[in-house]
């Protein structure tokens, strides 16, 4: 199977998708990307995407790609020409190809950009249904977290030792406190049901999805809360769960080997996850 | 003009050098680069650079890309190929190409090779004969910096900002202590004579010309000291310089507005370059 790939205003076969060696992509990690979760079809949450785009786009000073219709108009072409259902469009903005040095481009130097769909279960995943079990961190990613650079090896290597020790997916944390999953806003439900969630700042990624969370969380009347929490008020908690683009919402049931709960998906992570596929299949263009 | 780019097995010229947009060095910056000096077409401390290179694959869990013996070939095919006299050969290795997942791909996933030359004037700098004026930035890049990734990203960001602020680069400052230049090793020469460097850690760079220096420095008599140091003790030492493969030895003048010694390269930043540059035209390969 070859999908359709966007790359510099051509739609390629996937074997003929390529960049530069020379592509700041490559050789500096000089990007920005976003993840647009697809369901029926339809874009999730795009405009908020393209928000976050544009704000990690200036924080590294990198001129956007081209305006946002167009961007609109190559998610959609992509889907299409993909037949994609479910699953996500991953984008991603480089500074563009020129020789390698660590001072910047002249800013006429045209910035790529790359567009794809990957097929993925979104509404049905096994891992949801049983909840994920995940390990702590400590946090040894770039301080500038909020920006969405492709800075992501670290990440990755925390997955892979998640992976390794039998469990699904890591917590960071940074002087005891929990930052975040490795794709994927941290929460927990205390046994007094607040809702407790690492407040913005450079430490975290600003999720969107997190943000639809809280909204989920407070028209279900539930108190929240932005702030650190430790590993121990974690484990000690009521439920716990994760948000991203592409889990929505995924129950967490054991945290460094602790049992969380009673070991299976919470109620009010599912009444949460519940409420935002509703408020996302509506919403989605 | 065009450059012959070595690419996974390939010779092409340089507009034909390309990666998959799905390389893991693209999506998650999932690799590891080395730079080796190039005097009189010839490579300097090569060696020393394929150690290195094992040392961060294996830090990272990935494979070598090929024998130590075809790299040296790869090295020496394109200096010949691109007439190369004076500049540097890069080289990097990626993960390869997968779909986009953080877990990584198969073990059998093959690695992906690039290899390139630029030019470049590596005995006669103007920077280094009239000496570098650098900023302090706090150091925000990830906690790994012994392992030489491609996640390279901040190190450009301090670069710019140097160049905005008018000096020519940055140091790296954790908790008030020097870690290291944006793309080199940091030394001062205090007033007692004493050549201080950041002792080796996951805090910086395992520079090879940084040991380069310390063994030119202990043949010219001088105590060496390998500790962290204040921007303070920066600003009152005798002399201040940096060492990385395609600088060499530069010295630096200035440190947040505050001139070294008579704000001209230090006599024993240049002796150290002196024999430093004799002991490379020797070893070469």
């Amino acid at each position: 199977m070859s999908r359709v790939v966007y790359v510099n205003g051509e739609y390629l076969a996937e074997e003929d998708a390529k960049v530069s060696v020379f592509d700041r992509g490559f050789l500096f990690a000089d990007g920005i990307y976003e993840v647009t979760t697809v369901f029926d079809g339809k874009l999730v949450d795009f405009n908020s995407h393209i928000i976050r785009l544009k704000r990690s786009l200036d924080e590294i000073d990198m001129k956007p790609a081209c305006s946002n219709e167009e961007l609109l108009n190559i998610h959609r072409q992509l889907v299409n020409k993909n037949n994609l259902d479910e699953g996500f469009v991953y984008l991603q903005v480089t500074r563009g190809v020129a020789d390698r040095d660590f001072l910047y481009p002249d800013d006429k130097t045209p910035t790529t950009l790359v567009v794809f769909t990957q097929k993925k279960a979104i509404i049905k995943q096994p891992l949801i249904e049983r909840g994920a079990k995940i390990i702590t961190v400590e946090d040894l990613r770039w301080g500038r977290r909020d920006v969405k650079t492709i800075q992501l090896l670290f990440s990755s290597m925390a997955k892979m030792q998640a992976k390794s020790e039998g469990v699904d997916d890591a917590w960071f944390v940074s002087d005891g406190m929990i930052n975040e999953g490795t794709s994927n806003n941290a929460f927990i439900l205390t046994q007094d049901n607040v809702i407790v969630t690492r407040h913005l700042s450079n430490e975290i990624l600003h999720g969107i999805t997190r943000v639809a969370v809280l909204k989920c969380a407070k028209a279900l009347n539930l108190t929240v809360e932005e702030r650190p929490f430790t590993i121990e008020e974690a484990q000690k908690a009521k439920e716990a769960f994760v948000s991203s683009s592409t889990l929505c919402i995924c129950p967490v049931i054991e945290i460094d080997g602790v049992t969380i709960g009673d070991g299976k998906p919470g109620a009010v992570s599912q009444q949460i996850r519940e409420a935002y596929l509703i408020e996302a299949h509506k919403s989605a263009v």
